[in-house]
């Protein structure tokens, strides 16, 4: 068997869209304009809002759309055509695609991503959009719920060891960043990303010293910040006795940040060692606890008065464990037939996947007095929204919740990244990303971002697209009887 | 901010790593020779075994062991001292380490890869090493699972848009075929791996055209291979019909492979078009679903004599959805001492993260009557079996759960991958690879292998390991009192 070794990223696609992209070339519709919007269905952990990640990776990866050699000469072991290759050959992107920014608050059922080009290359890149917003956006969204469970602790990504393979481990420790979170302990995610790494030592240390003291000392003797891991042996006995000794003996030396727990129960431990920790001097040492943690074990931890100042994250964010998927899906809305752009709708035998049909535009709905959000707002692409009158609101499936809003400014959440094939955004920075979260979710109502049970946030189709996508529906469903 | 952009792996560990390796260099413990193991606690999805994979990407990672000149730039940004960095400049791996075979049958707490090396190089693989092995192993053993569902039916891996990034996607489609599968619609996995690639078209290419028949009629007239996918609109009214209209009008020009159902209810549709395809002629086209299956719907769905004949799977596969971390770790089990290779242990505060001591040997004790497995018997490295007697084994936490086999062949279960930092192991072809899993599979009672609430698989320790334990246990629990 031949080896086709080279990193090209061309052929990170499903085969159906390279099969379908052969049709639509010898059918002569691979260069129809078509309109592909990504979105998820449902929100992540029940949560009020999700965090948008993905679009770094998902410009990367559009930039350097060509097919490589090696990618061709593997098709061709498949049996593809040399007309087609020779298409594939000079194939790249030509469009549009929009999106929101990253760190952006964003709901169910309303495009993240916009794709608006040719039938062939929106088919193309389905796959891998999909594979990096679904997984982007499920961890900066965990991240962020963590973030607001603990406002002012310091929150770290330990999930490298339990991520699924290596990219997980980078592009999650950089949105557990975008969600809040404040280091990580990947040192080539910090590295790539311009992030804070994180670490002092393990229990391996201290077993390799043989025992807490010998290995604290030497660990402080070679290092000026110090947390000491104090739960190799015995936590009260032996691990923040001779911590708070090393400490004493080093002096200004070292800059005592505190101390990490890994084991054992967390809230009386904590509570042991903020009084051991109190009592020796230390009243500015951290107690920092690590542990298969995740909201639930935090908030039950935390109602039980646990002195925690830092908590250290590992599986749970990185792997998102309660809801390992978001299920984002790229589905085609408009595509052109006899030079004019029409609604394309999928029915399907599960009403949830029924889509809605048409190019769209999302507004978030700021209240000018409150400066909250009334909801987000989707229209067809093009439709003005009059901020003179009373904007009518409604929900799409119970339509009898609707409300008329007064005094609002309409903000359009979807951004130009390519335009006619170019790249027209400027990658913003991880702190811009960070502060886009911080923004954004001042506009919410704290009911919107409470844990459990939140408000449900209203996303509303606009009178027009609503009314088209009925029409829709009855039209299609006729035809088929 | 500098931009450091290469593809050097050699940071993708922890930062503790680095900074325990500072403190062993600085305390000229690098070069101390120190034994770690991989292994995991619990059975992943409560499995009657495990199937392992990594190994592989373990070798490309080892192999290219060395920092780059754009990795040290970085730590020394992070204030590491220069003789340090120019420690690190030579840094390579100069060690021994054995692991399983790929595809080999496992179990929780033996070791499946063990590093013997300096304790500078072992540390800073442990991050690397469990990313791989805690991913892949974990996905080829829920494959594993699926496939001994449904041992004659076709299974392709789909998962791609739901995995975590584009790593496990790839690996995490290796990891499929390891396990079981037969294909996976990720090209670039096919491409990489050799393995086969899967799919024909989605619900766009319907939409796009705009109807089931045109679409149908358009894929039949530009690829010979047929799977037509009858739910965009009305499987029963539109999908089926027209697929086999479109079957009945190409004739031999097309393989009519079959259809593929991915939404309703698919035991009844699945049985209404096995109904359909037989009437219309064509007992050979296969029924393929897809649509969120895991073990228990394809259970649930076989129990009600769904009729189908292949499965594509995807975010429940994956994604490892009902368990998404396997929880493999890394620890020290010895380290020299004045010359000599001392038992390492560690205690902490869980009773389950007690590990256990000493560099270990692996045997599965093969009864020679029945070529079935007695059981995994663990002994300290270059203990010998003595197959002339009979052997006691018996359960190291449940001592009282005990027996004598006799008549047995004791079998090593780890090989030599990296011998004084030579690869020395020949890597297996992924056609092995899967060969090994069958092989070893055969060795297992059935009642090991059943889907839910297996015969737990014997893993015990030799008697020497066992008091060995017992005593070091004994030992630190009295010095710290």
């Amino acid at each position: 068997m031949k080896k086709f070794e080279d990193n090209s990223f061309m052929l990170h696609t499903d085969l159906y869209q390279i099969n379908m992209i052969k049709t639509y070339y010898m059918k002569n519709m691979h260069n129809t304009r078509a309109v592909f919007e990504a979105y998820f269905r449902n929100m992540p952990f029940t949560n009020g809002y999700a965090i948008f990640a993905g679009l770094e990776r998902i410009i990367d990866y559009v930039k350097d759309l060509r097919f490589t050699e090696s990618d061709l000469e593997y098709l061709k072991t498949l049996g593809y055509e040399e007309a087609f290759l020779s298409y594939l050959k000079g194939f790249k992107f030509t469009g549009t695609i929009r999106a929101m920014h990253e760190g952006e608050v964003v709901f169910n059922n309303e495009p993240l991503v916009q794709v608006d080009t040719t039938l062939a290359e929106a088919q193309l890149m389905e796959t891998a959009i999909l594979n990096i917003i679904n997984y982007q956006t499920l961890i900066a969204t965990k991240a962020s719920r963590l973030r607001e469970l603990v406002p002012n602790d310091q929150l770290m990504e330990f999930g490298t060891r339990r991520a699924h393979e290596f990219d997980a481990a980078i592009w999650g420790a950089r949105a557990a960043i975008i969600g809040g979170f404040d280091g990580t302990s990947n040192v080539r995610a910090a590295k790539k990303f311009g992030i804070t790494p994180s670490g002092t030592h393990a229990h391996a240390m201290v077993q390799a010293f043989g025992d807490d003291y010998r290995a604290f000392k030497a660990y402080a003797e070679t290092h000026k910040e110090c947390v000491f891991l104090v739960d190799t042996f015995d936590t009260i006995k032996s691990g923040i006795p001779n911590a708070i000794k090393v400490a004493d003996e080093m002096g200004d030396k070292i800059n005592f940040i505190g101390i990490r727990l890994d084991s054992g129960d967390i809230a009386y431990l904590s509570k042991v060692a903020r009084k051991m920790l109190d009592e020796a001097g230390y009243p500015n040492a951290k107690v920092i606890v690590s542990n298969d943690l995740d909201e639930m074990t935090i908030l039950s931890l935390k109602s039980q008065g646990a002195k925690v100042d830092g908590w250290g994250i590992g599986t749970k964010l990185i792997t998102a464990y309660d809801q390992p998927a978001l299920g984002a899906v790229y589905k085609l809305s408009a595509i052109e037939v006899d030079g004019e752009l029409v609604d394309r709708m999928k029915i399907s035998g599960n009403v949830e996947k029924l889509t809605t049909p048409g190019k769209k535009e999302v507004y978030r709905i700021i209240n000018n007095e409150t400066g909250k959000s009334e909801g987000d707002y989707i229209t067809r692409f093009g439709e003005e929204i009059d901020t003179s009158k009373e904007l009518f609101m409604f929900d799409p499936v119970h339509t009898v919740k609707r409300k008329y809003v007064k005094n609002f400014t309409p903000v359009k959440k979807l951004n130009d990244i390519f335009v006619d094939g170019e790249l027209v955004y400027r990658k913003r920075t991880i702190a811009e990303i960070k502060q886009v979260r911080i923004d954004r979710l001042e506009e919410l109502w704290e009911e919107n971002r409470r844990l459990v049970k939140p408000q449900i946030y209203p996303v509303d189709l606009s009178l027009k697209l609503w009314t088209d996508r009925q029409k829709l529906i009855e039209d299609l469903s006729e035809r088929e009887i």
